[in-house]
C-alpha cells in the first residue's frame, strides 16, 4: 500500500466500506438521514457563514452572475434541502426488492434482488445543494459517494460534507459512505480508479461528459446535451400547438428539456408561423429559420449548426418539413435523444412518431418541459440520462441500484441435469 | 457523404434502418425467424461445404485443436441452430412491454415501454453458430446487428450471413438488420462509430474486452474474467461440500462459471482437504495451496497471482481462512464478480455472504456451474455480464432492450403546474 497514489488509497478504502453498506437496513439508513437533516438545521448559521466566504471570493473574482446565483446557499436553500431529505425518508426502499423469484427445480430457488451499485463518483459544479442531494440519495440507496464539487464552493462544500459525514457515522453508517475531494487534479486520478468506482455521474458541461467518456473505463450516467424538438403535424390543433410551443420554449429557458428546434409541416406553416411570430417575439424569443421560413416571417437565418445547438436561451430555430418521416429523420439525426414532442390529432402519425423517434421521452400534445423526475412522480431525481443502457430519461432512486442473483440450493450440482438424471422445472412465484 | 469512411457510411445506413426496426410487429419478426430457419435447412449442404474449406485451411495453418473443434459446423450443429431459432420464436416478445403506466394528472398519461436498443456491434471468435445465434437474438429484439467474426471462419460466416440476410429482407425486415464485416482492421473504425453503434458485445478474451473499454466511448456488455469461488464455512456438511466442489471444478472445465479458487474455514480444513485430495486428484485436478494448505496435503504452492487467475483448466487454488469476513474480503478483492458460492448450514453466515459478496451471482449450497441463462430459465442467452449496469449475470433477451417514456397529453403545459393552477395527481394503473 506504501506506493499507492493517495487518491487510489482512499477509493480502495471506500470500496471496502461499500460492501458493508449493502447490509444496512432501511431503518438504519432512514435514521441516518433524519440525523443529517437535524444537524443541517442545527448548524444553519455556520453553513451560511461559510457560504458568505465563498460568495465574497466569487464577487472579488468577478465570477459570472448566474454562477454566483447558483452558489448562494441561504436559509431558504437549507430549508429546501431539509425538505428534500424528509421526502427521501418517506420514499420506498429501492434495495432488497424482488424482481424475480423462480424455482429452477425442487429446492433450488433463484431470486433476482435489487442491491446498491457500490461506489459512485459524482462531479458537480457550483451548487452546494447538489452535494446534500447527492449524498443523501446515495445513502438511501446504500451506495458510497465520492464527491468533487466546484472550487468556488469550497467553504460551503467542506462544512456540508463535515456535518453530513459526522451525522452519518454517528448513526452507524460506515466511514467511507461519503468522501469529498477538493482538488481539480484529483478528478484525473479518480476516473482511472475503475476497480473501485462503479459509476460516474457528471453534472457539468457536454464537453466534460465527453471528456469522461473518452478518458475513463468507468460507465458514465448523465446527459450530454438537451436538443429537444417539437414537430407540428399536418393535422393539428393550431391553438394547442401555440400553447405547447410557448411553454416548451419560455417556461424555463435554461433547462435541458427546453425546446430548441421547431419542425413544422408545410401544410400548416403559414398559419402557425404567423401566430408564432407575434406570440414568441412578445416574450423576447429570437426566431431563426431556413429560407422557406424566412419567406413567411421575418427572422434570422438558420443552418445545420443550429440543428445541433442547445441554446439554453431565448432563441428558437425553425425548419419546414414535407412529411412526418422527414421530421423523424431530422430529430434522430440532429437531436440529443432527450425529449421530443409531436402535436397532432392523427393517432397514426402519433404512434409512428412515438415508435420511431429514438429518444428517452417521446411526447404527444404536451410540453417537453414535463421531462423531469419530480413531474414523473419519482419523488427524487438523480439526473436525466440520454444514454440508453441502465437508466434512460429522468432517473429516480432506481437508477442508483443494480441487482444480483441469489441462488439457494440443497447440495444441487449441474452434472445431475447435464446427465439427464434430473430436469429443470421452472416455476415462478 | 463523399469523404466518409466506408465503414462509417455503412453504420450510418444501419442506424437509419434501426429506427424502422422499432416499428416491426412480433408477427413480422417471428415470420422472418421462421424463414431463416427454413433457409438454413435448405442450404445445409452448401454451409457444410463452405465450412470444410475453412476447416481445411485451419488444418493447413496448424491452428490449435480446440479452435478447430469450435470452428466445425456440421449437420448436428446446424440442427442445433435451427432448434435454437424455433425456441426463440416461442419466447415472449421483449418489446412493447409496459413497465409503468401512470396518470400524472387528468388526461396526461405516462407509459414506460420497452424498445430496442438500436444498433449492436458484436465481435466474436471462431464459432460460426455464434453468428446465427446473435443475428436471430438481435432480430427478435428489434435490433440491428453489425457482426465481425473470426477470420478462420470466413467462408462459413459469409454463407450464413448471406442466407440469413436474404431470408430476413424477403420477410419484410429492413436491409440494415444484419451486416457482416470481414476485415480485422474494420474493428478499430467500428468502435469509434459511437453515434451509430449503441452497444458493443465482445465475445473474446479478457484483454480484448479491456481494449474495447479503453478505446471506445460505446458501452460494452460482457464479461472479462470468470474467477469463481466456493467458500466452505465452519458449519458445513462436508459431503455436500465435496459434491459441489467437484461439480463446480470438473463438470465442464473451460467455462467461465467454473470454480477457480476454494476458500476453506480453518475449522474444517483438515477433514475437507484430506477428502478433496483423493477425489479431485482422481479426476486429474492439480491442487495448489498456501503453506498452511501444504502442511495438510501435498500440493503445489499458490500465491496472489493464483487468486487472480482464471485457469480454465484442471487446476484449483486453495486458501485457508479464519473467518467468513476474511473469505468475503478475499472474494471481493480478487474475484471477477461473476459467481461465488458459500457452503454452510448456518443461515446467518449465508445471508451475510449473499449480501456482502459483490458478484452477479451469490449462491448457497449449490454449484457455481448453474450460472447460465438456460439454467435460469431465460430460454436464450445473450452472454454473461460482470458489469453492474444495465444487465448483470446471465443475460437473456431482456438485455437487448431498453425503454422509453411515452407521455400522452391533451395540450398540457408545465406553466399550469409551476404557477399552482393545477396539481399533479399521480395514479398508477
Amino acid at each position: 500500500m506504501k506506493d499507492m497514489n493517495p487518491i487510489k488509497e482512499i477509493t480502495s478504502r471506500v470500496k471496502a466500506d461499500s460492501f458493508k453498506m449493502a447490509d444496512l437496513s432501511l431503518e438504519t439508513r432512514n435514521k441516518a438521514l433524519k440525523e443529517i437533516a437535524k444537524k443541517l438545521l442545527e448548524h444553519e448559521d455556520e453553513i451560511i457563514e461559510a457560504n458568505l466566504k465563498d460568495l465574497e471570493k466569487a464577487e472579488k473574482d468577478e465570477l459570472p452572475l448566474p454562477l454566483i446565483k447558483r452558489l448562494k446557499f441561504d436559509k431558504d436553500k437549507i430549508e429546501d434541502c431539509i425538505n428534500g431529505i424528509e421526502n427521501l425518508i418517506g420514499l420506498e426502499d429501492p434495495l432488497f426488492r424482488t424482481l424475480l423469484k423462480r424455482e429452477l427445480d425442487e429446492g433450488l430457488i433463484l431470486h433476482k434482488i435489487t442491491c446498491p451499485i457500490g461506489v459512485i463518483g459524482v462531479i458537480f459544479e457550483s451548487r452546494p445543494d447538489a452535494l446534500v442531494q447527492i449524498a443523501t440519495l446515495c445513502l438511501k440507496s446504500g451506495n458510497c459517494a465520492v464527491l468533487k464539487g466546484g472550487s468556488e464552493a469550497t467553504n460551503t462544500n467542506r462544512i456540508l460534507f463535515e456535518i453530513i459525514h459526522k451525522a452519518g457515522i454517528s448513526s452507524g453508517i460506515p466511514d467511507g459512505f461519503l468522501t469529498l475531494m477538493e482538488n481539480r487534479a484529483d478528478i484525473d486520478v479518480l476516473i482511472k480508479c475503475d476497480e473501485d468506482i462503479d459509476l460516474l455521474i457528471p453534472r457539468g458541461s457536454n464537453a466534460f461528459v465527453q471528456y469522461l467518456m473518452e478518458n475513463s473505463k468507468i460507465p458514465v450516467m448523465g446527459h450530454a446535451d438537451g436538443v429537444c424538438h417539437i414537430y407540428v403535424d399536418e393535422q393539428c390543433d393550431i391553438d394547442k400547438a401555440m400553447r405547447i410551443i410557448s411553454d416548451s420554449k419560455t417556461q424555463y429557458v435554461a433547462a435541458c428539456n427546453t425546446l430548441e428546434t421547431l419542425l413544422v409541416h408545410q401544410a400548416v406553416a403559414h398559419e402557425l408561423l404567423a401566430k408564432l411570430q407575434t406570440t414568441l417575439t412578445e416574450k423576447g424569443v429570437i426566431l431563426k429559420g431556413t429560407p422557406d421560413v424566412q419567406s413567411i416571417i421575418a427572422c434570422e437565418p438558420a443552418d445545420s449548426l443550429d440543428w445541433e445547438t442547445e441554446y439554453l436561451d431565448l432563441i428558437l430555430s425553425i425548419k419546414i418539413v414535407n412529411s412526418l418521416e422527414e421530421a423523424i429523420t431530422h430529430i434522430n439525426r440532429y437531436g440529443s435523444h432527450h425529449t421530443d414532442s409531436i402535436i397532432t390529432e392523427n393517432p397514426k402519425a402519433c404512434e409512428q412518431f412515438m415508435l420511431q423517434v429514438d429518444s428517452a421521452g417521446v411526447y404527444h400534445n404536451c410540453s417537453t418541459r414535463f421531462a423531469d423526475g419530480f413531474r414523473y412522480g419519482f419523488g427524487a431525481e438523480v439526473g436525466i440520462s440520454t444514454g440508453k443502457l441502465h437508466a434512460r430519461g429522468p432517473v429516480g432512486l432506481d437508477g442508483l441500484v443494480t441487482y444480483k442473483y441469489k441462488l439457494y440450493g440443497k447440495g444441487h450440482i449441474v452434472d445431475d441435469y447435464a446427465s439427464g438424471k434430473k430436469q429443470f422445472n421452472f416455476k415462478d412465484f
